[in-house]
């Protein structure tokens, strides 16, 4: 036996399951090609919001250091474009938020480290993941930099996709007022993709992220395109022009002397293709790693659940090494099996909702007019198993949709 | 849709179930080749024990009704024969309690039906469910009788063995006082089998159950074939027999004069192959139709596990129908992940006890000897799969027993 857990990567995952498994005694190392002063000082990693099963491990593990009754949000406003435009609202039961990875990571980092957890500066491949395995009782990889995504097979019954459902733009702006009360707001614009506007609490404090989800070969994709170092100015007339064209509720909201992205640092673009891929793996070593967050399952981040999923999978993983005392296939299979069924759902989820069928749009449809039944679907983001169960059939969205009208309560 | 559930066979797993599901307001039909008078006066069924987390069901489903307290017990004590005879007690932190299942499921049955299930005798075949599940949202078998387990194919990677591993005779004995404190008592005759030595409720109050699980070809299997009613004297004079060259601590507490099999209706002989079934299977007109208890996983009885899974399956199962709205694969693959841990923990743990290799027969070895250790594995009766955790290879059996040794706590 080895040192207690080596832990590959140093996002929500890697310092979830650091700090979860530090709470109970067990020795931690956690590598990572990135010092926290080059997270905090970085390009925008992402714009995802943490949802209350999230912020409640983040409790649990004394690390909620930005109260999400001040810094988060409580709804969903959706907007729907078109002749007939559509706007309707479903709240949280509890708040979300969204909060910078470049102040949440290094904060986290720290109270890593606080609590005894070790930080190793080292870039690791695939082929390193052996040799560090001798130095620990279980490898847990939860960075899918690089090579490490290689050494977990995709499962092909599990990803329906083989290339990026939409090229993403995300951008913290100035200029954009919260809508009331504050939540994130979901635009569509059928066709050519959605917009996610959130609520970020970010290093020049709070400000709007603008999540362009686009279309490949729609009228948006070019917000994926142009770089905004090339001429700021011209950029930020480009994002107007398609906000005008495609999102003009945001427009209601904006101040056009305000209006622009924070700097070149506050940008990510780009795409990625939705992948579930195997648990574990065996090394040569006779060690198993076992996979968890993006390099797990990487989800597209339309309906916010990456992070939340890589937060689940690692405390449940947390749990499961806790609660054994030999890392082997059987321990292996025992993790994947308790996280399943959140995770798949979260993916599943989110593939059924980047090309929804039509009982989709009908249900979509029904929460328009129905704010219980959109209540129902927006607190329901912290339960994406039970979406699935509500949306993946067109019988069981008639049936969910039948027993709602008769005022039976959604099942437990 | 139709009317709830409909449930074929009134066993535990069959009424836990129907009682779980009136808990909730669910309609729910069983259906059942026995009347609650003909299980009453029928043959000795088993002779099974309920541990702490059955109890606990039982608590919750208004069931409870021989308190564990009075009618319970407390312990296990072992004797290992042969040269050097061993003796060794392992406490429970709860007690378990065996209730003829003659008394146990009529009084349930009335339960089920005051409690507005609806109970049909009627036999069901195979070739019915497919017609019953017409008239239900939903068919369980709770039921391996006739071609009902032809339904279910077996799982061959789960199920070891092609054939008995022993050949059984259960019966009701008086004239055998319980040890002190009360408990079943556990007596090994290497290469011969295992005696079971349990206090059970039923129809005359307090008596013996002797379970004999008997190696084929070995010195007792005679015992699985003799027939009591062909002549009970001489009947009762072979078990006396081999209780003095088999197990001689029982013959210690023994009253000759009072000993003998209660009555023909109260033994059981036969022999069973450890079997893992698939959990469901879709049926001609759509319906699906899920396996629970006996007809998914047949167990040996050594281990005392049985009715326990059964009843854990029927609880699980119970949970996820009043959580879901449509009974289709999603639901049956969900209800299968969510049992599966106990359930193959249950036939793990009994496969590996009836033919024990070396590191487990020192597993014994050391419990002999260190009565914290017995307790622990006694009390892990109610956690089959954390037995499966310590036991399954020989390097989690080091493991455990180093960590022990050291005084950490077995893992949560």
């Amino acid at each position: 036996m080895g040192e207690g857990i080596g832990i590959v990567g140093s996002g929500i995952a890697g310092l979830h399951l650091g700090l979860f498994l530090r709470g109970h005694d067990v020795p931690v190392t956690i590598y990572t090609d990135r010092t926290a002063d080059q997270v905090a000082g970085g390009r925008l990693p992402n714009t995802v919001g943490h949802h209350h099963h999230t912020l409640e491990r983040e409790r649990a593990l004394g690390v909620h250091h930005w109260d999400a009754n001040e810094y988060g949000y409580v709804c969903h406003h959706h907007y729907v474009g078109g002749e007939q435009p559509l706007r309707f609202r479903g709240d949280f039961a509890h708040p979300s938020s969204v909060i910078d990875y470049r102040l949440y990571l290094p904060r986290l980092m720290e109270d890593f480290e606080s609590r005894g957890g070790e930080i190793v500066i080292e870039q690791v491949a695939a082929e390193d993941v052996d040799r560090l395995s001798q130095r620990h009782d279980l490898m847990v990889v939860a960075s899918g930099r690089g090579s490490l995504q290689s050494m977990f097979a995709r499962r092909p019954e599990q990803s329906p996709y083989d290339r990026p459902q939409r090229r993403l733009s995300a951008g913290i702006y100035a200029g954009v007022a919260y809508s009331e009360p504050k939540g994130v707001n979901i635009h569509f614009s059928p066709g050519h993709g959605e917009l996610l506007e959130l609520p970020i609490f970010s290093h020049q404090g709070f400000g709007t992220a603008l999540l362009f989800e686009n279309v490949p070969g729609g009228d948006l994709e070019v917000l994926a395109d142009t770089r905004f170092e090339d001429d700021p100015a011209a950029f930020n007339r480009l994002v107007l022009e398609k906000l005008r064209a495609h999102y003009p509720m945001v427009v209601e909201r904006l101040d056009e002397s305000e209006f622009g992205l924070w700097g070149e640092r506050d940008i990510l673009q780009g795409a990625l293709t939705p992948t579930v891929r195997e648990d574990y793996v065996r090394l040569d070593g006779g060690g198993y790693a076992i996979a968890v967050g993006d390099v797990h399952t990487v989800v597209d981040p339309m309906m916010g659940q990456g992070a939340n999923s890589a937060s689940y999978s690692a405390w449940t993983l947390g749990e499961a090494i806790v609660s054994d005392h030999v890392y082997d296939e059987r321990f292996c299979r025992r993790a994947a099996r308790e996280r399943e069924g959140l995770v798949l759902g979260v993916s599943d989820w989110t593939n059924l909702m980047l090309n929804p069928p039509p009982h989709v749009l009908e249900f979509i449809g029904a929460m328009s007019q129905d704010k219980a039944l959109c209540d129902e679907f927006t607190s329901n983001f912290n339960d994406p198993e039970k979406q699935v169960d509500v949306l993946c059939t067109p019988e069981r969205t008639r049936a969910y949709l039948a027993r709602w009208a008769a005022g039976l309560t959604p099942a437990a």
